[in-house]
């Protein structure tokens, strides 16, 4: 039984104000965070570091701490990137052991209500916030981020995105009375007098499907959009990037456990490779919400297949810049540069066909050609990386070998501009790292930039001018999707323009970016991640509509 | 173009105090109403009787004034169930015309922002308001309503969900900064400084296909959803109840005009029977938002094949009251009664199974058997339908020949506890009028009862207990759906059991309805029509749900 101090009401009511910051912050869209960036000591300790590292070293070729029904079997799927053994083995239970025990958890989580929920959710992400650095090497090691990436992106920006899932949640399930007198007058005698109770009333078992690239940041909005929401969840890692999820699914579990509350609210499904197990799961009758984040072949089928689900999935795109003019052309170089090597290019935010008008750009260096551009560009991305140990830091690594064999044939595509080259890790010797590959393209070649090759390949696609670089950039998003768009121009008519196209296209733009801000990120709280209106994504991280399909409100009424 | 008093600013300003009370009024759920209910001179004024009369028999025999693309192709498909002839004819226009001219209409629409769209939405239902007497009249001799119904349903309850749906969109959209700078603190030296704009972007063209039974009061909610969230709208009238929703769209293309905007922002699909212009309409890529009331079947249908769509469907259902035990046996049954003969049980939330335990119920009166209580809720049914003139008052008229069919054979299905009759009607010599039918079914014939039988038909199931009673409902309703439940008993255990029976299934319930509360009405603002947490409907109206699935929110962002 849970005391005092561990109980729903009880973590509620120790976050409540952190809880209320936060729905300020959704509804006002300005800077705020409780989840420190900074992997520094002032922040977070003198001891976080070497006890992070410390845990994830203690996981390493041991079977992973986890207590979850369905038997003994155990299996092993991850390899680092980086080249060392992970040898971690998972918990390994069928559909059927799964889905029962989601079931079974399901009416003592919905019956906590939408605050108690919010302190046990609230709960799990202070904890996972405190091994942040535990996160941080599982991260790394799974994704192939560099170290410091994996700390912010799979530690304080991931619980971000988390907390604005719960804060969507509550505000969305709380906003409206959950009891009511309702009193009618009558044109003679007494009013018509109604007492009404109004309840949330979750959907079912809920699906996350994780992905390699980014196991906590692309999962964590699902996994508490859907808890506070009222439903159990099952987290299916992707094979390759199971331990962030075993260690969240472990916080998650320990703190329902001290609540009082059935563990297996909160489950793993881990799976080996080409099982198949998130099809399986998402057919079954009882999963009522899928969220995914991978191909689009399988977020497509999920979406035709998946019927008795509120699905929410984030899939590929082609992300746009288009270039115009600029009054800061080597801030503008640096930044593109910094945005196509940034984790390989293996984000689904990454920049991939970057429009140029062929008769050149006008900037504060004078005028440039487009082949110019060009060579600005690869020199750019060359100066960035020359280091090996700055490179390696803004790389990471090559997180499989589909990138890989993306990167080896990229040159087939078009005219190289710059070319891929290899990079000695200094302090992994067997990591895979590849530097950026860029092709030179015009604007007829469609069929090749017109849909994506996720990995660190862009394409300056030389164009006739800037009103059909805008053109292409629209057409093509509305067609495949993208998740993010960029324009740098130095006339408020060409961004206007920009930001018309945009809208159009249903894809959220940054423009002028020069500085430390990168098309490629997103702040939780402010940005919006996706839009659900382009095909890229079905939603947004976050937005009402990602929410209010995890929940109904069914009501009771009786004379007062 | 729009003089200052007609533009949206012009219309939002002038609405504007009426919509704070409509979005404070579903925050709080009480009663609360802008559209007063009676049709009294005293509050529409000693001329609006007869001038609705007027305007509504000038329709008849004539072409109705609607200037739509299309051509001047002409079609008659109403017949009064009250027997008069009408003969309007109206424009039709076949999907291709349709939608380009919604298409067309869409960028406008789209910038007018939501304060404009939100003014311009309650302009429309303010002057439907002042025309629900023309809209009484015009509902009462397509759907079969007595009068005071028409004018009631018809008119300013479907006005108050009309404006309900603009207040959930417009509270939606509005509730989060539309723009906002974003101050990032960084460890050495100034903030990074980025300005952002958030803008709704609409879904695309919204199809709304209304029903027969109840074309305003089923409609509006998603008319008025997607309109005042950006969306132009085709609306698609049952063939046989097209006049209410062409009265509609007249007042909504007259507002639109008179504000400077494309009329073709909202579009009437009148088709000929067998047509198939829905399916035609839904299944265009253009087309991103379908609304629809009608059978389970096309419903399924939408929803199985119309993907590109945000679908909410209104089906069928298997209402059910479950009987343990009252303080006032005459009242419940004088209560029930009413349910069972309004509008002929024509209504998606008429009550159809009646749980009595087979050991009889308590009450005031002393203990009834179970036989008894479904004979003295016939003589109650035949006690309200005595004098033919009240009768008609409550029964309305047969909505058309697939309800008499069911009617003459619901005799088979069991054992007849009250047979169905003809009464004349004193002022229409046609109007095909019938009093309910009650047929007596063990529990185990929930092959009868466990789907819907549409019209004045109900069953008094016996059942073991109270427990079995209550399965029964959670089962049926899981199963096949229900848009409402109530329950009947006087110990709290007993309404408690009830209360979790209707949450597992989904369906809003109402206990021990007395008095002028009935089962079958919902009260906007307070009440929640549907779920969407059971079979009979994919949404609520209305709740967050219903109208963030209509846009999306996409942003751009500059450095400040």
């Amino acid at each position: 039984m849970a005391d005092n101090g561990t109980a729903p009401a009880a973590l509620f009511e120790r976050h409540q104000s952190t809880l209320q910051e936060a729905v300020a912050a959704i509804h006002g869209r300005y800077f705020w965070t409780p989840h420190p960036e900074s992997p520094s000591p002032k922040v977070y300790g003198d001891e976080a570091a070497p006890e992070g590292q410390a845990a994830f070293e203690g996981y390493l070729g041991k079977d992973f701490p986890l207590d979850q029904p369905g038997g003994d079997d155990r299996i092993i799927t991850e390899r680092s990137p980086y080249g060392i053994s992970l040898g971690v083995g998972y918990p390994h239970a069928d559909a059927d052991a799964l889905i029962a025990a989601a079931e079974a958890a399901r009416p003592s989580w919905r019956d906590v209500g939408p605050q108690g929920r919010a302190g046990v959710c609230m709960e799990i992400l202070h904890r996972i916030n405190r091994r942040s650095f535990e996160m941080a090497h599982a991260v790394q090691h799974t994704s192939g981020q560099a170290f410091v990436m994996a700390f912010q992106a799979g530690g304080p920006h991931a619980q971000d995105r988390g907390l604005e899932a719960v804060a969507y949640g509550y505000d969305t399930m709380t906003r409206y009375a959950g009891a009511a007198r309702w009193e009618k007058p009558q044109r003679k005698g007494d009013p018509l007098v109604m007492d009404k109770r109004f309840h949330v009333v979750p959907r079912g078992v809920a699906l996350v499907i994780g992905c390699n690239t980014f196991p906590t940041w692309n999962s964590y909005p699902g996994i508490f959009a859907s808890l506070v929401t009222g439903n159990p969840v099952v987290v299916k890692p992707h094979p390759r990037a199971v331990l962030p999820l075993a260690i969240t699914v472990a916080v998650a579990r320990e703190v329902l456990a001290e609540a009082g509350l059935d563990p297996n609210t909160v489950l793993l499904a881990a799976e080996r490779a080409d099982e198949k197990l998130a099809a399986t799961l998402a057919l079954r009758p009882e999963v009522k919400i899928v969220d995914f984040t991978g191909s689009t072949e399988f977020g497509d089928w999920l979406e035709e297949n998946a019927r008795q689900t509120f699905v929410c999935t984030e899939k590929a795109g082609v992300n746009a810049i288009v270039i115009d003019s600029t009054d800061a052309y080597k801030q503008m170089l640096g930044n593109i540069a910094f945005s196509l090597s940034l984790y390989s290019g293996q984000m689904c935010t990454t920049p991939q066909n970057i429009f140029v008008p062929g008769g050149g750009i006008e900037t504060d260096e004078g005028h440039k050609s487009a082949e110019q551009v060009g060579a600005d560009l690869a020199a750019s991305v060359s100066r960035l990386l020359g280091d090996a140990a700055r490179a390696t830091g803004v790389l990471g690594a090559i997180a499989n070998d589909g990138v890989l064999r993306r990167i080896e044939e990229a040159g087939k595509l078009g005219e190289t501009v710059l070319e891929s080259t290899d990079i000695a890790h200094p302090d992994f010797a067997d990591a895979t790292v590849r530097t950026p590959v860029i092709v030179r393209l015009d604007a007829d070649r469609r069929d090749v930039y017109g849909r994506e090759h996720f990995g660190p390949i862009s394409f300056v696609v030389t164009t006739a001018d800037t009103d059909e670089a805008l053109r292409l950039m629209r057409e093509t998003i509305a067609e495949r999707g993208a998740l993010t768009a960029a324009v740098y121009a130095t006339g408020e008519d060409v961004l206007a323009a920009a930001e018309k196209a945009a809208l159009e296209a249903g894809v959220n733009l940054s423009a002028n970016l020069t500085g430390q801000v990168f098309v490629n990120q997103s702040a939780a709280f402010s940005d919006y991640h996706g839009s659900g209106a382009n095909p890229a994504a079905t939603s947004s991280l976050t937005d009402p509509g990602y929410v209010s399909g995890r929940f109904d409100f069914v009501q009771s009424r009786r004379h007062a």
